[in-house]
């Protein structure tokens, strides 16, 4: 990956003979953003361009380069990565569109390309890409003219798309370190620049736009351990439903579900975001404050207005208002009248005019706060007047004294109104201050350095192992995959096999084989119709629960019968499944393959408000009990599970190890689809499946 | 009011001798800000303040100002005030702090200020305010030096603070018209303001920043009306209860519930935001658009991924991506290759940069869009790239131009990227154009006009009357002022009263009691302990339900009583309630008396996830069937509720109607604190309250 960033030499096939306004010539803007390194354009038409010496093709270029660019129709790419290819070179950015971007054409000698890239092990980026940019080494191979920032972050971008390389003032801080867009990511792709980001000691902090997943277990992988060290923030776009269509048609890479991206992210320790400002508000405050110890908040304001929406954004974003400093109040109202009120959040307004101290109280407030164990981080919403009337406001030489002071980095985040541009470059001359639009971006700020605090102390989880009998669950595998699903009784001993605790059941055909097979099962009972025609069998009247005795089983069993052959003469009943009938909460749980991340394993509310509340906690398998204890704890009905009101709450160690043996079941048996166990009652002497439902 | 904002005089009690840095002299500052009218400082120490002759008091003032300043110590300002009464001044403001904002001697002199206020007619506006801005006159009475702003836009504030007023630049669209800090608000509030700007020709929008609520039903009704001619822009914080407590001790005012606010909100047609960036963008937005008639948008954009981004975006704010334009694609496309997708989001990045049309290529989509029928508005995203080597990206001639084509003013949002104040300011130069900063503001900002569209539209309430038996409820009345609550089938009685339909039943002292009374019910029953004690019956093993035929009957008063005596031997059973059992889905409606709007009523899910999922919806009353019926189709429930599945669904006539009845209860017994009933059962065949407890 070096090379892409650090090229010494870069040739450039289809470069445009024409230079100047609207030719997008990428000679041209290369050599504007300062790219210090030998530079070979390739056109057989023209001599030179920009004042270099053209050639007329590859094999002509005097050395091996570093780097081509190739930047001609798509139907001459191929042919000019095989003159890369044979001139040895190593590294490629393909920058022509209509590849897997356009039509099934496009697909195929995108196909072709990625053969060529893994045949001569020559890394490809592209195609359909404005490739790299490296503020370290003025180096922009897009087409566009860009303005050379002032001052260069340690942050690095890995984008499905140039907007967000090209307009880094609207979703960078500053500037990008470097930045890369993979377009259709034929070869080089988000693992391999995770990979090398990771390593880059010019990189404290990357940033993802994706649109698709690549390679999605090796990303979770490769992420899982770069998060452990740096921050990774992502923006992942194509949320909605329209948006994944659209990101189909326009990279060729598939979208996933959210919700799975969701956890997959938050499995690798990925912060995402929703879109630039967000973006931009979390590289500032982890570039400049990094972690986050605790949540608790100084807050210093010069109205009281402002604290109360402080107050408001703390509890919208986690964090807390700190208990103030004790001896602080007397401090800051010594000498003041009686009826000013100090408290946090602090408004030094009345404090700082009474007396004309304002500059005085504001560093006696701040250094406090500061130095303070019982305060986390500081947050200072002040105005930047910038009239020659109110020099007496200006706190810069304060917060840099206060800072001094407390002798420590602690986060000062401050947003500054009234001010502009250079107030806040000025304030953030001061180590560990970052200013803010608002009062929620200075709280949305400071909770991606909670966040990323959480992320690098967690734990990895780890799956325990759970015997099993292969033997006895080799037919029912075998059924399952032939027959692509397994139903009822058989998804429940399937499950059972892996040590679920199931409620005990039989499938009978005859009210003959119902009356033997009863004898091995507790009152009270349930009797269910069971065939592929019915679905939803309540709905049918085909199931009758309570039963108590064998006459209840009887009349059960007739009105079943007789039920469905009236209402739905045509349905066929293969037979009736006569369970022990269960008691308990509805729980639902459950694996589904996803296409990216593999098995997700899901669990929550069951019953009829499934749908209603969707109230479902996913994690990507594998989970540890840790993992299964955080997917129970955060659902809305985890007050119920644990017991309100004196209730007894559910057996909440058969439900973690339930969850723990159904996530062994799912790296265990590779190829299942999805399994539903719905619902899953829980009460407190344990758990048990009622009905289970597999696909292959 | 009008004097407040236009005065031709003011007369400043307490302005200081001292002027220049530091010492906010409000003739300074209102000089400098270019006041036109006659100013006289009163201050006995001074002959001249800022080149102006001082008075030493009021009464030596040569002329009834219109307005008169107080800026003095809080214990000197009622004779203050005094004077000015005396002097015939009409409209004071009270700059200074200390009041209902700091201890108990401060609310005593601020009440003692209102006596005066009502008793003379002089308006007050504070204390403890910077009083008024009015931009088109050059005034500001605050002691800020502010910048004097190039446009004034027709927008108004109301706040509790001064920090809004004087941010403007981080709170409102370039400028405020006029705003106003009602500080502790004694007399001057936002009802009256809102009459004021409601028919003020400079006001097309109105922007309130709430603390706390004053004179809450006026304040709605004002609100009211107003809505169906301007918008108003709310922003109400103390909306966590740590931001509430100090909204308490900040300017003495209540908070109430903030799902009560944006009910009530709701109700009056007001616009709710959240902080000062969604502020500037709704101000933004409907000053520049007004209202917006559809959902549907077209999309124009310079990648593939702001599409999806713009996607995603719609998602979240409730709009649509219209279908393009028919017959708009092949023109778009014209000449260009095959591979070349045109949809909606429209790339216009290959469209235009193949053959270089780039201009136009985007005046004729853009102009397409706008004349469409199916497109209710258009978002644009694009970059300035501000380099003279991308000229041809400009689009600013292709912008007004397709507008003129357009022939109307369709709303027109664009996020130009890598663009700055100016180039914002060079687009909205085109009518019916406002940028934003980002895709997610861009549909935020249209969201607030649709919204707008929306509250223009709304009907107003009506409630129906129904007939009652007022005979029959004066003992339940009496006992429940008596006893400070109605419980059991006293409650249920009472609500039956007003024609909502409850289940059969009797309280009985003993078992004989209990067999007389069971005569006039239909099986199945259910039997539950009474009195004070139980306030959790199911807890206690005090309910027994499904009581078939009398020997149940007996069984379970048996094992109630045992039930109680044994575990609870000291709680007293004050009798039995018996009662037909009713079948069907758990709900829960009530009433609740907010101490600002009155009463308010609530229904949602009851039962055990009550708590848990909070589903419930919350309207002012009087409501009218039309709002009970948005009651119960904005809950998670509803298509449990409607009926899924084939499921039938619950009596939609008869909960509707429930909803109205209670409604009217609550305008006609007008001293109820809270009311609840639940559950209410609910089927196919009608609803029935259960249990029910009313609180006086």
């Amino acid at each position: 990956m070096q090379k892409f960033f650090n090229p010494a030499s870069i040739i450039m096939i289809g470069a445009p003979r024409n230079t100047g306004p609207g030719t997008y010539n990428g000679i041209e803007t290369m050599l504007r953003y300062g790219y210090g390194g030998r530079l070979y354009p390739v056109n057989p038409k023209a001599d030179h361009i920009c004042g270099l010496k053209a050639y007329p093709s590859v094999a002509a270029v005097p050395e091996t380069a570093d780097l081509a660019l190739i930047s001609v129709g798509r139907d001459h790419v191929i042919r000019a990565l095989e003159h890369c290819i044979q001139a040895g070179i190593r590294h490629v950015i393909i920058i022509s569109q209509g590849f897997s971007d356009a039509d099934q054409h496009g697909r195929q000698l995108q196909e072709k390309i990625a053969r060529l890239s893994r045949a001569s092990g020559v890394r490809v980026v592209g195609p359909n890409t404005m490739g790299v940019l490296n503020n370290f080494r003025n180096l922009s191979t897009g087409f566009i003219d860009l303005v050379i920032p002032a001052k260069v972050p340690s942050v690095s971008l890995i984008a499905q798309t140039g907007l967000i390389q090209v307009a880094s003032q609207n979703f960078a801080y500053r500037a990008w370190g470097k930045a890369i867009d993979i377009g259709n990511a034929c070869d080089v792709d988000f693992v391999d620049l995770l990979e090398y980001f990771g390593n880059d000691p010019e990189t404290s902090i990357i940033v993802l736009h994706m649109e698709g997943v690549l390679r999605g277990r090796e990303f979770l992988d490769t992420a899982s351990r770069i998060t452990l060290k740096k921050p990774i923030i992502a923006l992942k776009t194509g949320r909605s439903n329209a948006g994944a269509t659209a990101a189909l048609s326009h990279t060729g890479s598939l979208v996933g579900d959210d919700a799975v991206s969701d956890a997959a992210f938050r499995r690798a320790g990925i912060i995402r975001v929703r879109n630039n400002l967000d973006m931009a508000v979390a590289i500032r405050s982890l570039l400049r404050f990094g972690e986050l110890s605790g949540p608790r908040l100084g807050v210093i304001t010069a109205t009281g207005a402002a604290g109360i929406m402080a107050m408001d954004a703390a509890e919208d974003f986690g964090l807390t208002i700190a208990d103030l400093p004790s001896g602080l109040a007397d401090k800051l109202k010594h000498g003041k009248p009686d009826w000013i009120h100090v408290g946090n959040p602090i408004d030094i307004w009345p404090l700082g005019m009474i007396g004309r101290t304002y500059g005085k109280i504001y560093q006696l407030a701040l250094s406090a706060l500061l130095k303070s164990d019982d305060v986390d981080a500081v947050l200072s919403i002040i105005p930047d007047f910038r009239s020659p009337l109110h020099p007496d406001t200006e706190v810069f030489d304060a917060v840099r004294d206060a800072r001094k002071e407390a002798g420590n980095s602690k986060p000062l985040a401050m947003w500054v109104y009234m001010g502009n541009a250079a107030t806040e470059e000025k304030f953030e001359e001061v180590d560990g201050v970052a200013c803010f639009s608002s009062v929620d971006q200075a709280m949305e700020g400071l909770s991606y350095c909670r966040q990323h605090h959480q992320i690098l102390r967690r734990t990895i989880p780890s799956q325990r192992h759970f015997p099993y009998d292969q033997r006895s669950l080799s037919a029912l595998i075998k059924k399952g995959r032939e027959e692509k699903a397994l139903l009822g009784e058989d998804a429940l001993r399937f499950i059972a096999a892996f040590g679920i605790p199931i409620t005990r059941g039989v499938i009978a055909k005859t009210w003959e084989e119902i009356k033997k097979a009863v004898v091995s099962l507790d009152y009270p009972l349930v009797l269910k119709v069971t065939g592929r025609d019915f679905l939803h069998k309540s709905d049918w009247g085909g199931v009758t629960t309570n039963i108590e005795d064998i006459s209840d089983l009887h009349q059960a069993y007739q009105s079943i019968t007789k039920n469905i052959q009236l209402k739905h003469p045509q349905a066929r009943i293969e037979g009736y499944q006569l369970q022990e009938q269960a008691i308990g909460k509805e729980l639902l749980i459950g694996l589904k393959r996803d296409s990216h991340f593999g098995p997700v394993i899901a669990c929550g509310l069951g019953g009829i408000y499934t749908e209603v509340f969707k109230d479902i906690s996913r994690e990507i398998v594998p989970i540890g009990r840790r993992e299964a204890e955080k997917m129970l704890t955060s659902l809305r009905i985890y007050p119920l599970l644990k017991g309100i009101r004196g209730e007894m709450g559910v057996d909440w160690e058969s439900l973690l190890e339930t969850l723990e043996r159904l996530s062994f079941l799912a790296t265990e048996i590779s190829d299942l689809a999805e399994l539903d166990v719905n619902p899953l009652l829980v009460d407190a002497s344990g758990c048990k499946a009622v009905d289970a439902r597999i696909i292959w």
